[in-house]
């Protein structure tokens, strides 16, 4: 084909793939191809189209493979991957307090920093290319997620009393409020102000969290209704519900992210709907720890905006979006028994589209449209468990896992490439984290 | 070293490995190695024991990695993957009614063949070296198992009307009378008689499934209590429960494997531990049809031997073992809002030990033990989502996969070594796959 004036630049062109847009109309697209300038998706279309029209400085032949936007993962502690299978078969508020004790001999920075690194490998490799991360010092996962190129959402966290970080809640705000005025118009990192949880922070330093949340415009995320226990407890204190008490201090809006919700009530689903608030669904954390299975169906009933996220590696021992995601996709359908609720459309809608949402980035992530950012994951399809492919949708809720992801790109960047971590020194972050598992461990004894 | 004249021949020994026998002690071994010799463990014990021990042909340096048994998965119909994610969001009657007016159209003895060889592929990669596995034409399934190595259970399936393969009882039993005969001292191909259920079997076929079982002394497996409306409709029709048809006519004990057992009640559990009948729990398959959450915990407490299975890629989509036994390992704690529910230790023990106890093969299978069949998987540990290790029971059950089994071996002999299948040709096998595929969904529209 003889070199065309008109072809506009581009900086990549995937070629040849099933393109899973997730777009309003669920546009597939096979012999698909998407262009990338910089951060941005610029093109998606036919791949004869899409040839002609650009001149790429690198192409990525995609045959055989599906295109699809990068999974969003909106709950997690990432550096909690160092306890990983370390406190086993304990009710949440055992097992918290043992990781809490624990946790007040090795969190530093640089335990936190070394966490996240190993944990963004995992989730990169995974498809998960963003993440809402609850843990201490977020200034280093931040900067973990600058080093791996992954997207972070992340901020200051509030908790009264004796913090694994060994804080108080006057210099964590400080540091806090230093990171949002260093990452509110960041491409890649998104800062969201975390008050760990109605039974663990006071109204006082909720308030405190608001304020700040307010005045950087930034997300708000917390723990809410996890267990029987905690709804008991904090209604016992309180006179309200965890949830009754974040609307009581002008905690429940938009930019409100509310992990768990599995004691929630029906009136508490309809607020939920009514202030916009979102919900992270963590299937599998909430059924190993014993705390039951969320009202998920109603919520989607109701209108609430329902994502997932897989909570920290502590209590759900990887940060497996797919195992979340198929969960979530089954779960309901059984325990409600019936097999129409939350189909697979909508489980993967929740893990990217929804969450895109949720994060603030609504119309400039989690589908695959020129004009949003590329954040894309490349799967091989020719496997034995992906054939054969009647359906797209059914394989990724129900058949497609971390083996199948192949080439990686966050906000135009290549971080995985057939299976190569290219942004990571991964053997050096393993070789570290041994040498301090073996530390933790020995605290344990 | 000096050649020893005292080293006793083996043919492969597989050495520096972390060794997780599953043996009665739950031993494991660091810097252990196995030695097999034909179909056979012959040694168990630390590396440098072994090297001195045995004069090997064949080494596989297991250096950063784990050794376990194969995974066993007691009910599935692996020709199934051809419908994998074909007819959706349907309950069970509807979802089966649908299926077999396709079946009746494609299952042949070449479907059924080459449907196997995809599923045993799909198998054999994640791990799972044994399954119960009921279909038609059960002589292509034996074909199949023996081309790729796999272990299989299988045999006769009784069905009264209209079936899948438009054979009626008398052909189908005469056929199956012949692969009891020819599979009765087989080492790898282990006959089961397989009545479908009491909702599409009579009694009076069921009677003579349950003389043809015992008078070849194989095992016996059926769905049982699957949904509500199956336990309806036959206590409607036969005065009985499902479990309690079958036992009116004398088919629950020792070799009988019970697919399900989703709607089964306190009395029944009893009964099923007290005529020692083995359950096959089959979680996702469960879920995702509506049909319930299996009271396992009870079952546990009863004494019933539980194990595990995918079901069929049909309504499962996959085949994969590990997120069966996660799902098995996580759900019953969350329904129950008690985490202490199934251990990690007991989630992999009906994986393995339970399950090979329920095929007959106690004693012979499911552990990694001198004098045992040597069915063998190995697993890399040197990833980031199984990284830092602390607790390999946890591990297995909450964060590995099919993505981390590097090694197979079944009876002894290699099928899958470093991630690429030595026994069968996959891609033809896809290819091939996906011209039939194309022809099912043509006639589903």
């Amino acid at each position: 084909m003889p070199d065309s004036p008109a072809r506009e630049p581009a900086d990549l062109l995937i070629t040849h793939g099933l393109i899973l847009t997730i777009d309003r109309a669920d546009t597939t697209l096979r012999d698909g191809a998407i262009a990338v300038r910089g951060a941005e998706i610029i093109g998606v279309g036919p791949t004869k189209r899409l040839l002609d029209a650009y001149q790429p400085t690198e192409v990525i032949d995609a045959t055989g493979q599906l295109v699809m936007p990068g999974l969003i993962n909106t709950h997690t502690h990432s550096p909690a991957v160092l306890y990983r299978g370390l406190i086993e078969d304990l009710p949440l508020e055992a097992w918290l307090e043992k990781l809490w004790v624990s946790e007040r001999q090795f969190v530093t920075p640089e335990y936190v920093r070394l966490g996240a690194a190993l944990a963004q490998a995992e989730m990169l490799r995974g498809g998960t290319t963003t993440a809402v991360d609850m843990y201490w010092h977020p200034e280093e996962l931040a900067q973990a997620a600058l080093e791996s190129g992954f997207r972070l959402v992340a901020g200051p966290v509030y908790f009264d009393g004796d913090a694994p970080d060994r804080q108080d809640t006057d210099s964590r705000e400080a540091s806090g409020r230093e990171f949002l005025q260093q990452y509110r118009h960041h491409p890649t990192i998104i800062p969201c102000v975390m008050p760990h949880s109605t039974y663990t922070v006071s109204p006082k330093s909720l308030g405190r969290a608001r304020d700040l949340a307010e005045r950087f415009g930034a997300l708000l995320s917390t723990h809410c209704a996890e267990t029987a226990t905690e709804v008991r407890t904090v209604s016992e204190r309180h006179r309200y519900s965890p949830q009754g008490l974040l609307d009581e201090l002008g905690m429940l809006d938009e930019r409100t992210i509310l992990a768990h919700c599995v004691h929630t009530s029906g009136s508490e689903i309809e607020q939920l709907a009514e202030k916009h608030v979102t919900v992270s669904h963590c299937p599998l954390s909430n059924l190993k720890l014993g705390s039951g299975v969320a009202p998920i169906p109603a919520m989607q009933k109701a209108g609430v905006r329902v994502t997932v996220g897989t909570d920290g590696a502590q209590s759900s021992n990887d940060l497996d979006m797919w195992t979340a995601l198929r969960v979530n996709a089954t779960l309901h359908k059984g325990v409600h028994q019936d097999p129409t609720l939350i189909t697979a459309r909508e489980a993967l809608r929740m893990a990217t589209v929804d969450a895109a949402e949720a994060i603030g980035l609504g119309g400039r992530l989690g589908s695959l449209e020129a004009g949003k950012l590329a954040d894309v994951v490349i799967l091989d399809l020719r496997r034995p468990h992906l054939t054969p492919l009647y359906d797209v949708y059914a394989h990724l809720a129900f058949a497609a896992g971390r083996d199948d992801v192949h080439t990686v790109i966050v906000h135009g960047k290549v971080v995985v490439r057939g299976r190569d971590m290219l942004t990571l020194r991964e053997n050096d972050i393993m070789a570290e984290v041994n040498v301090l598992a073996r530390d933790i461990q020995q605290s344990q004894r």
